[in-house]
């Protein structure tokens, strides 16, 4: 009897023969159309489950066309420029993509200019429509000035990518606002009429909710600034003005536009815009909760695909619960996609699509062992993290009759699938054994849970993979692992469970925090917390505000500070590398990814490791410290240069973790020495899963979770299910 | 017939006839003391003039025994201490050299509790003297305090590291401070004695004036913290006294202390400071010439050493003439330092003290070849500088008895004595041909001439070579140099013969100008002068001040910005690398030391060197930018990551601010093909120097001033000197 369910599978109505055969092999019990495919008639009769797209805010020109006014806003700034005189023109389109957006002169109100040599918003300006420019006059000469404008949105931006990028002729899609009166009424009715017109569907798959996050193409159709978290497509001329009335205070321009950084969540968000997402998501969740309520009238699930149009329904948010979803589906790229994606709670269940798609760039002629060897990559940094918390169903996008195609793929899927459902069943009931809680301190907390340092979804960026690897390393590794904020600690301290906190990032961002280090009573808390027994891991910049002489807030925890030019006339001695706890199982090499410079240890602190330069060696160079551990009270810091996602690192973060927490001794229990191996420890169960990790044969010393080790070969990839 | 003159040599009373016989090989006319030995009785048969060495402050270990109360004092920060509970007790000595200092408990008033994690005076503590502790009372638990102590000086730190490092067992010399009554008086009465006692002197060669640069130990005896342009050992109490009465406030500990930075030059000076320099320059120059005319009465001339108790005599201030020094010798490590030397005003001559010294730990046997090789590296980084302009005399320093052992040595210290003749010959009289007028633009402007991006004197740093290579490389390049501070422009703009301004350092610090760039008004009238039609090149952080959208100030005019991590969600595409006139002499890799990181180009710059990281090429990494041109309104701006100086990298910023100032086209004139040898022309004699930088053959075209280019071959570290 061949396993079955927990997974979805692509179809479309020429292919109905071949998605029976391949559901059968790989125990698919549900069907999901794709974009550009159309679901066969009789789709019902394929699987249990029928997943239908739907669009909320798109899809239906004849309204947007019937209500432009009610399109969709964005504040944008323009280029800046320098004023030669006292009067300038400013073109506010200017490297925009003119097909996306357009000036919106009937909301010149909410426009500024402002002179970013001051800061100061400027008043003398007009908007000289046959131009299409701003003319400012009244400018002081040699500064710079910029249009911060609303411009009315033409064209869906996802839409937009995928018409360009696959070269697409169907129709340009423009979007309508339910912020608005008549399309709030529209949306309610329209998804009535959905439902009477699909009853095969049994789960509506919402692909948009009402807000897109932040994308902007240029004059060249390109991309021109992206932000999965941003609220720039948020701002609706009827949601400013309601929030004005319940706030008492209007938001600006600037409060979304932030000097061009966009206040994306890299950026400390100040008291408004905090107010704005929590208005924006009050609202989104009010729509669309009104929306899914319909869906359950008419028998369906509504399903919230995690992905574009999500701004306002962020899972982890305080009103993500009043959408009263069933499901939650998402691209899973990694361990910290299944994480992001499985903890989520007021859920049923939770579903990630695999890769890879089964699209043409991958699935051509003499591709297959390469669409293998992507599947395997993409199965095992996501089986570590699903053993910690799995997803409850798994499934594929794209054309199945291309993935038909390739038969070792097809059977290697099949295989992923039975070891899916494996490890649902072992681990869905209750958590796997943790060794320590650690938490995640930074400005967002809860609400961005698994979300740190991402610009583009899933997308790599020179700036942040070495602190994305901390979340990655995390995603599998035998610790509880909670997000908290500043405010957090500010209120009400660290829960008890706490053992560790990590602070990761650059200075100044969100993520290490920035002025918040300003604050005495937040550096008051967490020294006294570190300094009465617990542990912090700081890496690349943590707790960075410079200040009295320091420039890490916390470098008497640390053990470390950065030397930004003002210490210089200081020498530095202690540059002499110790053996540690820490770096037990380092083979050659750390990978600090783009590291840190000009990290230097206190006194008293132990450096773990130290780079001297090539050019001075030791006579010169004070070195640059890349790990550092310090005892400090009756507390422990730990800092790390930068830390991108490797089985070694993992490893290093690990050890560093039980260091930190005192319970070094506590480290081999469900455990597994070899670090391209891992052990999760179902207590409930009583099994074991082993992981091989690699590609290659390892042998490991396995640990129950009494401490007793026995020696195991593992096959490359293997999962081994040992029982307790 | 030798050729004689301007060479001054050490001597002592062993070493009579080799004395003699060295000095006409040289041509010396000159002899000297020297550290630990004594003049012949007949020194003055051995030469016109006799350098003898003398201190103001110390040497006399009965006076200083006598007044104690007239010791040197310094401010000190102690360590950090976290507060467990509302007490705690700080020892100031922990981690300083007891033989150093002793905490002054006579001057309580003067020190200063500061909680550190606000940054606020704490009013609750007493010094237990029984203990050595100060108690500090009503204490935030978990926060930081030090301890600002005064504390007495007890020996003399240069002497402490003389002592340390050469293992001496004379006598430990304390040192006492003219700004007292009795040592005020005392001074000078000894001046005279110390006169009529040398009738054979005729150069005092002043080893100390009144206030040693910073240098303070560990309680190892190590150096703890050295800053070549410190006040920190001018606080003396009757100074501090004085200031409040002529300037009407007082200046506090922390003013000094600036958290444990100790106010260096990185760090920005605020009004208070620069008040104290002004005051203490004073105060040094009218003690100083009142000794000075002392000396001139006896017949005598006066020399400074540029080098240990120079605080308050800075060669290129405001108060340096009214010294009426003679001259002033310092020693020569590489270009910077003979123009630092060669260009200080007000004085008859200047000398420099060549590399190797006479001693032991380079004069062993079997080590002449490096001991040539030495003086071959220093005479050939020092030549192209005296080209441009010339000490008036050289000397060496040590023991001449071990020089006179290496023949070799001997015999090439003849040939460069000879050269340096020729060059004052020639150049003596006035400037050579410069292409163009550059001005370095940093918080201290002129003061600090040829003395930017220095610790401790002439030693490397891993974070300044990088930007110390931008003066090695003007101290030799054919242009005039000119150094100017933020205040100038404020005050009158840029001088008319400036033709490019440069920009270089570390954010924040005073070297690349840190909160002058929140100034509107700086900020407009460096944009304007740029824009009108002049160059601007930053290097390193140029204009860093993290504002309204921006890290760089004027990134408009330099084409380039720094990611610092807000921008990430904007789209770089201005990757692609040009040829360009800057590049053209570029042969392999340019050098960039040190570098920067996360430098994006903006749109319409243009890209002249990107490095992709291995890990990601093209692909993920928007690459790192690291040489940029752009223009900028009629004007030009150059960003360079960072150059140390190398031939190549001197043709780099040469080539920069030709481009920079529209000259390309003269760049050929009285020019040197190959970036290995440089030309000088004086248009007065019609003379052209052409050298060769290298130990290695050259041809290079040679190109008169009327831009005629002619084929010339150079011998290894040749000189060539060319009639017009």
């Amino acid at each position: 009897m061949k396993a079955k369910g927990k997974v979805t599978i692509p179809t479309d109505e020429s292919f109905v023969e071949g998605t029976k055969r391949i559901a059968a092999l790989w125990g698919a019990d549900a069907v999901r159309d794709c974009d550009g495919t159309v679901l066969p008639a009789n789709v019902a009769e394929l699987a249990e489950k029928v997943y239908n797209t739907y669009f909320i805010v798109r899809g239906d020109n004849a309204w947007a066309d019937k209500h432009p006014e009610e399109a969709h806003r964005t504040f944008l700034m323009s280029e800046r420029v320098v004023a030669e005189g006292d009067t300038l023109e400013i073109d506010p389109m200017q490297r925009y993509f003119a097909q996306q957006i357009a000036p919106d002169a009937g909301e010149l109100a909410r426009w500024e200019v402002i002179d970013r040599t001051t800061g100061e918003l400027h008043a003398r300006w007009q908007w000289v429509a046959e131009k299409g420019v701003v003319r400012i006059e009244g400018a002081v000469p040699m500064h710079e000035y910029t249009v911060s404008f609303m411009a009315k949105i033409l064209w869906h931006p996802v839409q937009i990518y995928n018409y360009l990028t696959n070269n697409w002729t169907c129709e340009k899609q423009k979007a309508y606002d339910p912020a608005f009166p008549a399309t709030a009424e529209y949306v309610k009715r329209h998804m009535q009429e959905w439902c009477d017109a699909h009853p095969e569907t049994n789960v509506v798959r919402f692909t948009t909710f009402l807000y897109q996050f932040t994308l902007i193409f240029n004059e060249k159709g390109k991309e021109k600034y992206v932000d999965w978290f941003g609220y720039g497509l948020s701002t609706s001329p009827a949601l400013l003005d309601a929030f004005e009335k319940e706030y008492g205070y209007a938001l600006r321009a600037e409060d979304f536009v932030d000097g061009g950084c966009y206040a994306n969540p890299f950026r400390l968000p100040g008291k408004r815009f905090r107010d704005w997402m929590d208005f924006v998501q009050r609202k989104v969740s009010s729509v669309v909760g009104e929306l899914v309520d319909i869906v359950h009238k008419n028998g369906k699930e509504a399903m919230m695909f995690l992905g574009d149009d999500w701004i306002g329904a962020e899972p982890y948010g305080k009103y993500f619960k009043d959408m009263h979803l069933d499901a939650v589906v998402g691209s899973v790229g990694g361990g910290v996609t299944v994480r992001m994606l499985s903890e989520i709670p007021h859920v049923k269940y939770t579903e990630g699509r695999f890769l890879p798609y089964f699209f043409p760039d991958t699935f051509f002629d003499g591709n297959e062992d390469n669409a293998v060897a992507e599947l395997n990559r993409n199965w095992v940094t996501a089986r570590r993290a699903l053993l910690r918390k799995p997803l409850d169903r798994m499934g594929f996008g794209g054309y199945l009759s291309l993935a038909a195609k390739f038969p070792k793929f097809v059977d290697r899927v099949a295989e992923i699938c039975d070891e899916f459902r494996a490890i649902t069943a072992a681990a869905g009931k209750a958590r796997p054994y943790c060794g320590l809680t650690v938490a995640i301190l930074n400005e967002w907390g809860t609400i961005r849970s698994w979300m740190s340092h991402m610009v583009a979804h899933e997308l790599w960026y020179q700036q942040v993979y070495s602190y994305q690897g901390v979340l990655e390393a995390l995603s599998g590794l035998a610790v509880n692992v909670k997000f908290i904020s500043f405010d957090d600690v500010r209120t009400h301290g660290f829960d008890e469970d706490i053992d560790v906190v990590i602070n990761v990032g650059d200075a100044y961002t969100a993520y290490s925090g920035g002025k918040n280090w300003a604050d005495e009573k937040l550096v008051s808390a967490v020294r006294g917390w570190v300094r009465e027994g617990h542990g912090f891991i700081g890496i690349g910049e943590p707790t960075a505000y410079a200040q009295g002489g320091r420039y890490f807030a916390l470098a008497d925890v640390l053990g470390v500070d950065k030397e930004v030019g003002f210490t210089l006339s200081t020498d530095k001695y202690n540059l002499d590398k110790h053996a540690h706890f820490i770096t037990e199982d380092v083979r050659g090499e750390i990978d600090y990814g783009e590291g840190m410079k000009n990290i230097y240890a206190l006194d008293g602190a132990e450096v773990l490791d130290i780079v001297f330069s090539d050019r001075f060696k030791r006579r010169y160079s004070v070195g640059e410290v890349k790990l550092a551990a310090n005892e400090c009270g009756a507390g422990r810091g730990v800092y790390i240069a930068g830390i991108p996602y490797s089985p070694q690192n993992a490893r290093l973060l690990l050890r560093s973790m039980f260091w930190a927490a005192h319970r070094e001794d506590e480290m081999k229990k469900a455990f597994s020495s070899n670090p391209l191996t891992e052990c999760t420890y179902y207590p409930e169960t009583g099994k074991y899963a082993l992981i091989n990790n690699s590609t290659d044969k390892q042998t490991t010393t396995f640990y129950d979770i009494a401490g007793k080790g026995a020696k195991i070969a593992l096959a490359p990839g293997e999962t081994r299910w040992i029982e307790g």
